[in-house]
């Protein structure tokens, strides 16, 4: 699994950093959470294929995280994207579509799919991974998403190759988490196999503190959250303006006892010195790192 | 007179090239001819205030030429942005506008006042420069602009200065071309001032080869025009999307008379060797450059 940022800037962008946009890949799927404006063109400097995203996953509608949208879409058109675009977010989303498809003069087309989420929790379970969101405290309806691999179920081949069981049908039915029978002796999928946790990683992209952030992030290997000021600062402006403080980001992240925190959307009054933010996040959460444009991160 | 190429990608951006874009600067204005995805960002790259953008003109709504808008206009409210924005464009433009300003949180706190137009010849006069449209062929509705610097009348220093005559109201009749009385002898505006013409730039940014194309561009000194294509290669694909081919844009360039070309908007299958492009309207009109990002130019 691999997770690509492809913007990490807050509400404007900047000389070094894009608007909001992480791309994850997973099995074949890549998953796009939230679309900056020129997130497409991070794609090609970051050598990726446009045409490759399965599904587009939006926290919110506010421009620095979906004005990449139309002119994605309109790339893929001429690129001849063929499979069906799924596209996700909060309620509103499809009336914004609608409208985002309207502003200009559209060159071609591509099969869409837009779903609404209003419900907290898994709207959405494959063979291979679970995403669920959770309602934040912003300016506009905002979700924050948990991507969860399943749990695969993995054979113990010590045990089996013991058994002098070989590569077969039996060894899958053993991988569903069945007991089977082999030589007259019955072997249990408990002792033949073992599981595998799938891995977690929660984006909350624009947020102030609410109850359900540690719901999102609780037990991730991976928390990506937005660090808009410093609580020591601008704390009053935090809870104001809808966002976190690198103390709050870190608390969650504590409480939810995620592996590893990457703090994000850092407002610009710290360009010079992005340390202060990662300084006070450390003070509660040690495992914290900042983002930057184009770190990828392997789990 | 400064130009500054912006984005000089063709409907798709590359790694090394924005979509369109480009800035004028003259005398206090700078007007930007098209605002491609990502322009606000290639301000803050090229470390220019986009606040200090007075006008806008679009040459038509396809996305490649003005996905950048809804970015850059938000990022102006956030910055307080206190000029009315004076933004012009094809027929239709109000509508687009209208669906833009419609749809973004913010962006309605700016002043905008938006201008269709719908004659060929110029639309608008200030005291220091006219920019004039014409229609171009393309799949869209489409201009061409022309930005003139009005003549200006200079004195002639060694002339005056042989009559005698000082700094004072005199001299300020003489630059209004009126002639005057010193001395009981009339000075001739005629020769105590000379008239230094204005420069020319066109912009041509997507067109096929229409009759107004040598209109807009005649005796500019600067031509930006798009060249997507080969001639001996795709001038049938060039005509039929609209579009020019590096020989076709030499060519208006030659029948205007224009001082100097600059190539833009090639297609991405010459990315590796954009020279040929050069090459082929080198044949035509020598003093022809392929447009960059980033690239200025000084008139």
């Amino acid at each position: 699994m691999e997770v690509i940022f492809l913007g990490t800037s807050e509400a404007t962008p900047t000389a070094e950093k894009n608007q909001s946009a992480v791309l994850l890949i997973h099995n074949g799927e890549q998953i796009l959470f939230d679309c900056g404006e020129n997130t497409q063109r991070q794609f090609k400097i970051a050598k990726l294929n446009p045409c490759k995203i399965t599904r587009i996953l939006i926290t919110h509608w506010h421009g620095d995280h979906i004005l990449g949208l139309p002119g994605l879409l309109q790339t893929l058109a001429l690129n001849n994207y063929s499979k069906t675009l799924k596209i996700y977010g909060p309620k509103g989303t499809k009336n914004f579509m609608g409208k985002i498809l309207g502003m200009f003069m559209f060159v071609e087309s591509i099969k869409t799919e837009v779903h609404e989420i209003d419900e907290n929790g898994p709207f959405l379970e494959t063979e291979t991974f679970t995403i669920a969101a959770y309602k934040m405290k912003h300016m506009a309806p905002c979700l924050a998403y948990s991507f969860v691999e399943n749990d695969k179920r993995k054979i113990n081949l010590a045990y089996i190759k013991k058994q002098g069981l070989k590569p077969g049908p039996l060894l899958g039915e053993l991988q569903l988490g069945k007991d089977v029978r082999f030589k007259n002796k019955i072997i249990k999928a408990k002792q033949a196999t073992q599981i595998r946790k799938g891995k977690k990683i929660s984006f909350m992209l624009d947020t102030s503190v609410n109850e359900n952030c540690v719901k999102v992030a609780k037990d991730a290997n991976l928390l990506i959250s937005e660090a808009t000021f410093l609580e020591k600062e601008h704390a009053d402006k935090a809870k104001e303006r809808g966002h976190l403080t690198a103390k709050q980001a870190a608390t969650i992240a504590k409480k939810a006892k995620v592996k590893k925190l990457i703090l994000t959307h850092i407002s610009q009054r710290y360009a010079k010195n992005n340390q202060v933010i990662l300084q006070e996040a450390k003070k509660t959460f040690k495992n914290s790192e900042l983002a930057k444009d184009f770190m990828k991160i392997i789990l």
